[in-house]
């Protein structure tokens, strides 16, 4: 059994946020300290890092179910399916619908079944379910549809991953310029008579060594504030402790991933990784290779975080289909190409598949 | 391969609030009028349908990831295994953490990677994740865990459902009666060499008719307040929507993951189901039964609703614990007994197993 990718879909949400629109923000550390440097200055450093010019964020009318709508509707009809024959519909993410101005979370009902009357799908046997996993929840959705396929529970499945961080955002911390949002889907489906697939995956979850406060829901930095906003939770991240655990384990994940398909190095064409930080994915795929003593090919890391920011879990699928669809920056993707996912995220997890088109 | 409940485990939480607790309170309908009878004609009509006299709160300082922690501390042990080996932590809630007074769900990192902490596991290979999938979650990730290790990628897994429902409930509602707090899980594990185990399984989602409405997140019956709670969402039900619901789905779910198991409906010997209402579970059961033309036995519905109310993912996982680690009420389950779990909620999604001990 072959498990293949035979549709793909994203939205990318139409607002637009340059850095200059930063230059006003009032930021502190996360001990409510300004800073000496100017936002100019702050804002500089920042693209630096993580090479983020702009990123989107959704119109307030809209919430991550209905932008996962819009992707996987998209994927839908990229793979020429009819939707009634969807056995699952698996949705990732980790602050689910938010409307916009509001600080609470709506999971319920669950954003699956949502997306699935969206779509105006009827058939009682297909599942729609939610998973939290960090950034690396679409990638490990993909694992569990193989899962539900190997194990003749499921033939076809949609796997979305969207995400609304700009609900999130503490627009006191720097972090703020970070977050996007955006979703992206594929389908996945079980097939006898064609080559590839997924070839091998892998996931580790890290805790016992405080891994659980990476990346958490923390208060905001400003601590004056005369409202009762002090008690408002923000998606929160030490950076510094973030960028060295996802240096020290991505490469390893990915390798123990890689291994078990039997590639040879120099036939993956393209590596499609969770867009966290340029500078660090860069790194991260650095290290990979030289764990196979090489360099990385020119061409091997498409990225658009440059535009589109950082969406969570939504920047593997966007910038697949992207990808996947045309020619973007040069890069394109064809039949029997070998290429990776991989990701890292709040858990603190990590994950990867080889998966050859 | 067989897929054998090898230990369980639950956790009910110290605090007990009974009926006469809510005499004072002020309730609404969801059109923010008050109610001609007294609240003692409310409780005494409430405790006919629902059959609740009492239910359990978690203590402030405990969270849904703490009652979690404790019931898998349980399970484990029952089981005999050693935590370091198990391949999967699969969590199952709605509304995730929320601290004491606090309005703000906690989700990230996800519930699973902090149970995964508390329990002091190191292997980064046994995988924590969350599922949203209304109350069925539980059964659910049950389901998950099986196709995990039918597919070979879990050998043993931890299934997990926990949810403190008193933090979400609007107390102007005379829903908030219902509503409690408590965490059940279970090991299951792949076997070669027993018999029984998961024998049938059967899931469903129905999103068509509006069924995203029946179980939902919204605002407060009480509307004049003065101060900016009007926009707080607690968990809301359209009570007579899901009834009808309820009995009209359920009970073909049931008998059509029942037939699946291949067994007779005279082996059955006990029905854990989703306990939402002592009155609807009954109705269902009777209905379950006129489809194949007879009646339930007298003992074949163990039920402690009336003592722990409905805890959403996990009153079925916490009453499973108790009747088969004792004998409750008289309820008691012996190997190679034929039982069932099934369940409804919020999507409106339902889902049964059938399972031989």
């Amino acid at each position: 059994m072959r498990f293949k990718i035979t549709g793909s879909g994203s939205y990318v949400p139409k607002l637009t946020k340059v850095n200059d629109d930063f230059l006003d923000s009032e930021f502190y550390d996360n001990n409510g300290s300004s800073f000496e440097n100017s936002n100019s200055e702050i804002i500089d450093k920042f693209v630096s890092i993580t090479g983020i010019q702009e990123r989107k964020y959704a119109s307030e009318k809209l919430n991550s179910s209905d932008l996962a709508t819009k992707a996987a509707n998209d994927a839908i009809n990229d793979s020429k399916i009819d939707p009634e024959t969807l056995d699952y519909i698996i949705f990732a993410h980790n602050f689910g619908d938010i409307s916009y101005n509001s600080k609470q979370v709506d999971n319920l009902p669950a954003l699956a079944t949502k997306v699935k009357r969206n779509l105006n799908i009827k058939n009682p046997k297909c599942i729609g379910y939610d998973i939290l996993f960090g950034c690396p929840g679409w990638i490990e959705g993909v694992i569990q549809a193989k899962s539900f396929i190997q194990s003749n529970m499921a033939n076809k499945c949609l796997i979305i991953g969207s995400e609304t961080l700009s609900r999130v955002t503490d627009l006191n911390d720097r972090d703020a310029m970070i977050y996007a949002d955006g979703a992206g889907a594929v389908v996945l489906e079980g097939n006898n008579s064609e080559s590839g697939g997924i070839l091998s995956h892998s996931s580790a979850s890290y805790t016992s060594e405080g891994e659980n406060e990476f990346i958490y829901y923390g208060i905001g930095n400003k601590t004056d504030t005369d409202n009762n906003s002090n008690s408002d939770k923000f998606l929160k991240m030490n950076g510094r402790k973030v960028y060295e655990f996802a240096l020290k384990n991505v490469p390893i994940a990915m390798k123990d991933c890689f291994d078990k398909s039997k590639q040879n190095i120099s036939s993956l064409k393209k590596i499609f990784i969770h867009q966290a930080n340029q500078k660090m994915d860069e790194a991260i795929i650095n290290r990979f290779y030289k764990l196979y003593k090489t360099t990385p090919p020119d061409d091997v890391l498409p990225m658009n975080i440059q535009e589109y920011g950082n969406s969570s879990v939504a920047t593997i699928p966007t910038l697949f289909d992207i990808v996947r669809k045309g020619n973007y920056k040069g890069h394109k993707i064809s039949k029997g190409d070998v290429i990776m996912f991989a990701s890292v995220g709040a858990g603190m997890n990590v994950n990867a598949i080889t998966y050859q088109v």
